[in-house]
């Protein structure tokens, strides 16, 4: 099994109104030095090494259903396979 | 300015309905390697040094606001100053 993280950000043109709420709720808890939020999404991904390349396969997954292309950037790293 | 990752992940023992969902929809498409999602939030702050440490203010608003300690855990990475 090879695990895969994927992260899903908006990209830097879009609002993040959920940000701003994390980060007014931040201010009005005190910690002032917090100035900025983004939030984004996480995902790890177990993949049994099949015939087909991970990178692709991760990358299509990624464009296709993990992140909405048109207003989210995606990265991902791929780790070394765990034996399990 | 430091730029710092939060990382925001569901307990192992804690189901993810979400994930799975994912899952299921990823097989349906044919990306049959991929056999587990679990999936988390990811934040990107922004944080201004005052006198307070920087790693103090990220843990304590992790377990103030930004997860929800019963059921998640949080890792966090703060990154090198960035010169605005």
């Amino acid at each position: 099994m090879v695990k895969v993280k994927v992260f899903v950000t908006l990209k830097e043109s879009v609002l993040d109104p959920q940000g701003k709420a994390v980060s007014n709720a931040l201010q009005s808890l005190g910690y002032d030095e917090i100035h900025d939020v983004r939030i984004g999404k996480y995902m790890e991904l177990s993949v049994e090494p099949s015939g087909r390349d991970i990178e692709t396969v991760v990358r299509e997954a990624c464009e296709k259903l993990l992140s909405n292309p048109v207003i989210e950037d995606f990265r991902y790293e791929i780790e070394e396979a765990v034996i399990r």
